[in-house]
C-alpha cells in the first residue's frame, strides 16, 4: 500500500466549515493556488505565517507521493488602497511615486525581497509564480465572459460585477465568508470613485484608467486595468483549470477577495472554482494586532537581524519557522520575545536529537523490549496521522519530541539500543529525519564554514582533554571560557565531549 | 567636480564600429537593456560571461553617480529552435513536453536556477526583469504599428516583417551585423513552415498557433504568439523609451535578433531604438567552441561543484568572476583548468592584499616619499581611467595588483607606511576596497560561520604562541598540522600570527 492510500488526508474546508476527506480531481495530482503578495513593501511576519503552514502541506503531499502543481501569484497591478470598496490609488503606483521609481522597478525590488526571505524560511519555490500584469489578456477574457453571461455591466469604460444579478441566478454572494448581502448593502456606501456602481456591493472587474495612470492596457472598453480579484480567477483557471483542488490564503482574504473569485468564476465559467478552500488564521504581537500605527509592525528583515525596538534579539529564520509550526495554521498565533526564545530552545533540542540519532550506531539486538518497539512505531505513525489530520503540525512536533526522549535515552545509555529491533531503529532514523527536514523543512543554520570550524574544534577539544589529563586547569578553564565568549558551548558526556553553537 | 564629469566614459559601439564618448539621453540617468536568457535549460558558462562584463559596467556607472535602470528580460515564449529562420518548435514547449511539465513550470524552474547562479556570481539583480509572455498586448501593439506603417504583411494569421519594403524606405537591414541582404537572400531558403514568407529574409513578428500549441493568445489575427525579436522591442520601449541609451548582449545575437529589433523599432516608431550597441565576445573551452555535441558543455552547477568530466576540480563563483574579468568583454575567452586554477590563485592574492590593507594602521608621516605618493595616486586614477575606457577590467585588475605590491611592502615593513601621507593612505584604502568589492563585485567566499571560526582560531593561535614560548614543540607542531589538515594555513609575520582558509 502506498503512502497516499495509507494516510488519507482530511482538510478543513472553509466553504463547508468542516473537515473533509481530501480527494484530488486527477488521481495522484494536486493543484494548489496560494494568494501571494502585493509587492509594494517588505515582507513581514504575516507573510511568514501564511506561507509556512501551506508549505508544510505542499511538502507533505509531495512526500506522500502526489505530484503537486503549486501556483503562488504576484499582485503587481490593480490592488487599490481600499480593497473592500475597490477605491483609492493603486498600491504599487503610489509606492512608485513615493520612491521615485517606475512601478515595475518597485515590483522587482519587492518581489526580490519577498523571494529572498521566503528562501531563508525554506519555503519551497512555487511551481509557477505568475504576475497579474503578465496576464492582462487572460483577465480581459474573464471579464468578457462575465459580461456575455449577463453578470456584469459597463459604465463609462469600467466593468462592474452585478451582485444582484448573480443572486437572482440562484447563487449566493457570501457563501464562503458567511456575509449577508443585505448587511453589506446597508453597511456600506459608495465612496468617491465608486458612484458608478448600481449597488455598493458590486465590485470592479475592469477599471477605466485616468490619464495620469501609468499601469494601463488596451481593452475592448478602452484603456484600463483589471480589478484586483480578477487576476486570481484568470491565473488559477489558466494554470490549474476549473475547478481545481485547493485554494489557500489568509483568512483576511475571505472577503471580498475570495468571495469575489467564486462569483467571477461562476459568472465566467458557470462553475465554482475550487473544491477545498483553506485559510490560515492571523497573528498578534504581544497580544495586539500588528499595525504600523501601533509601532509593532515587524518585517522579516527586522526579525532576522533584531533591529526592531520590540525585539530583544535577532531570531533566525528556522526559529521563526519552528515557532510558527508549533501552532496549528487555523489558530491565531501570538509573537513575543518569550515565545520566540522558547522556540529557539525547542528547535535546538530537536536538531540536537537529530544529530544524536544520526550518530548512533546499531550493533545488535539485545533483549527486545516489545513495549518500547510498539511505542516508537506508534509515535512515527502519529507523525503521519497528525499531518493527515488537517496538517496538525503542533501534534507532529509533539510526537517528534516524544521520540527525542527515546533517542537521548539511547545516547545516554539509559536504554540499550539493542532493546529495539534493527528494523525499528532504521524506521526511527528514516522517519525522524524525513519529518524534521523534508516535511517540516527544518534544518541546521550557519552551515557556512562548518567543516573548518569542526576541524578546529576537534583540535581544541583534544588540547583541552590533554590539559585535563595533565591537570593543567588554567588552560582547560581558558579554553572553556574563550569558547563560551565565541558562542560555543562545550558539553562533557558519557560518549566524550561535544560542542554546540549558540 | 563630480565623478561623472571627472571620468567620462567611452564605449565601443557595435553600430559605428568605434569607441564613442558616452552621453546619456537624460543627464545623470542611464537606461540599459540586456538580452536575458531563454529559460529552458540550466545556466552555463556563456551566461556567466555575458552577465559579468555588463554587471561591472552597471556597477561602475552607479559608482560614478548615474541612476541606472537596468532591464534584463526573460524569454519564456516565442524562441523557436531555428532562430535564424524562425522555424521549428518553441524551445520551452519542447522542454515541457520532454519533462512532462506545463510550459510555465519549465519557465519557473529555469528562471529560478538562472537567478540562483547569477546571485552566486554577484550579478546585481536587474531593476526590472520583464517576461515575454507577460507583455503580449505590448507586442501586439508593436505588430499593429508595423502593419499600419506598411512594413509587414499578413499571411494566414501570421505577420511577417517585409525586409524589402524596409530597404525601399531607405533603411538598411544589416547595418548592425554588417550582413548584406542580397547575400542573405541567396544564402537562405524557405524552410518547412516558412514558405509563407515573400522573401527568405523576412521574419515572423506574429505566428499563428497550431491547434496543439499551448502558449498562444488572442490577437486581431487570431490565436498565435509573438515572434522572438518582438519582445525586446516591446519591453525596451515600454520600460526605457525610444530611443534608449545602451543595448547589450552576446555577439551571437547581433543577427538576426538585434538586427531585427532595429528594423522593428524603425517600422513601429520611425526611429532607431538604441544609441549604443554593445556586444560581448564568445568563449571557448580548451580552445574549442562549447557545444553539447563536443562533450564540453559546462553548466554553472557543474562548474561550481566540479562534477563535469572536463574539470579537475570545482571552481567557486568568485574564481569564475575573477577569471572572466581578467579578459576584456570584447575579447574571446578560453576556459581551461590551468587558467581557472591560475585565476583562483590570483583572486586569493588580491583578497589577501585587501585584508592586509584593512589591517594596516596609519600612525604618522615619516619622511614623505613623493615618488611613491605619486605612483599610488596614479594607480588609483588608472583604475578609473581603464574602466572609463570601454570597461577595460583586465587593465583595472593590473593596476590593483600593482597597488597590492605596495600594500604588501607596507605590511612586510619593506616600505615605511609613514612614507606616504595620511591622505594618500586613506585614498588607497577607500578606492582599493571600492574597486575590488563595489565595482568589480569580488568578495571573500565562505562567510558562513566565520565569526565563530575566528573566535576559536584566536584561542588556538594563542595556545600555540604559549606553547612556543614554553618550547612545547610537540603541541606547537600538532596545532600547525591539525590546522593544515582542516584546510587552515597559519602564517607567522612581523605583526603577529594570522591564518588563511584554503
Amino acid at each position: 500500500m502506498n503512502l497516499i492510500e495509507k494516510y488519507p488526508v482530511e482538510l478543513y474546508n472553509t466553504l463547508s466549515r468542516k473537515k473533509e476527506l481530501f480527494k484530488p480531481i486527477t488521481e495522484g495530482h494536486i493543484g494548489i493556488y496560494l494568494c501571494g503578495p502585493t509587492v509594494y513593501s517588505d515582507p513581514h511576519l504575516g507573510h511568514a505565517r501564511g506561507n509556512i503552514g501551506f508549505d508544510v502541506m505542499n511538502r507533505y503531499f509531495q512526500y506522500l507521493g502526489y505530484k503537486v502543481r503549486f501556483v503562488r501569484n504576484v499582485t503587481d497591478v490593480g490592488h487599490l488602497e481600499d480593497e473592500v470598496q475597490g477605491a483609492g490609488e493603486d498600491r504599487i503606483s503610489k509606492k512608485a511615486r513615493l520612491e521615485k521609481l517606475e512601478p515595475m522597478e518597485i515590483v522587482q525590488k519587492y518581489i526580490n525581497s519577498y523571494r529572498k526571505y521566503m528562501d531563508m524560511l525554506k519555503i519551497l519555490q512555487p511551481s509557477i509564480e505568475p504576475t497579474a500584469s503578465g496576464h492582462i489578456i487572460e483577465q480581459i477574457n474573464i471579464v468578457k465572459n462575465i459580461l456575455e453571461h449577463g453578470f456584469a455591466y459597463e459604465v463609462n469604460g469600467s466593468i462592474y460585477f452585478d451582485v444582484m444579478k448573480y443572486m437572482e441566478s440562484g447563487k449566493r454572494y457570501g457563501e464562503l465568508s458567511g456575509k449577508i448581502v443585505e448587511d453589506l448593502m446597508s453597511g456600506s456606501r459608495n465612496l468617491e470613485g465608486t458612484e458608478e456602481k448600481k449597488n455598493p456591493v458590486d465590485f470592479a472587474i475592469w477599471k477605466k484608467a485616468k490619464p495620469e495612470h501609468i499601469m494601463k492596457w488596451d481593452s475592448p472598453w478602452g484603456e484600463g486595468f483589471p480589478g484586483w480579484h480578477v487576476e486570481c480567477t484568470a491565473m488559477s483557471a489558466k494554470y490549474l483549470g476549473v475547478p481545481f483542488d485547493i485554494h489557500c490564503g489568509g483568512m483576511d482574504l475571505q472577503f471580498p477577495h475570495h468571495e469575489s473569485e467564486i462569483a467571477q468564476c461562476n459568472g465566467a465559467f458557470g462553475k465554482s472554482p475550487v473544491n477545498y478552500w483553506m485559510h490560515n488564521n492571523m497573528l498578534t504581537i504581544d497580544g495586539q494586532k500588528m499595525a504600523r500605527s501601533l509601532g509593532n509592525f515587524i518585517t522579516l528583515e527586522e526579525l532576522f537581524n533584531g533591529s526592531h525596538e520590540k525585539l530583544e534579539q535577532a531570531y533566525t529564520p528556522m526559529t521563526v519557522r519552528f515557532f510558527t509550526l508549533q501552532t496549528h495554521y487555523r489558530t491565531p498565533i501570538d509573537f513575543s520575545n518569550e515565545a520566540l526564545q522558547a522556540a529557539e530552545k525547542g528547535l535546538n533540542r530537536l536538531m540536537n536529537s537529530l544529530d544524536v540519532l544520526n550518530s548512533l550506531t546499531y550493533t545488535k539486538e539485545n533483549e527486545l523490549n516489545q513495549n518500547l518497539e510498539k511505542e516508537i512505531n506508534e509515535l512515527i505513525e502519529s507523525c503521519f496521522l497528525s499531518l493527515s489530520d488537517d496538517i496538525n503540525t503542533p501534534q507532529t512536533l509533539a510526537s517528534l519530541f516524544d521520540l527525542s526522549k527515546h533517542i537521548n535515552s539511547f545516547k545516554d545509555g539509559k536504554t540499550d539500543l539493542g532493546s529495539i529491533s534493527k528494523e525499528t531503529f532504521n524506521n526511527l532514523k528514516k522517519y525522524f529525519n524525513d519529518f524534521v527536514t523534508v516535511i517540516l523543512g527544518l534544518e541546521k543554520e550557519n552551515s557556512g564554514n562548518n567543516d573548518k570550524l569542526d576541524g578546529v574544534m576537534k583540535l581544541v577539544l583534544d588540547i583541552r582533554k590533554q590539559a585535563r589529563e595533565n591537570k593543567d586547569w588554567p588552560l582547560s578553564d581558558k579554553i572553556r571560557d574563550e569558547l563560551a565568549k565565541a558562542g560555543i558551548q562545550v558539553k562533557d558526556g558519557k560518549e566524550g565531549t561535544s560542542y554546540s553553537i549558540n
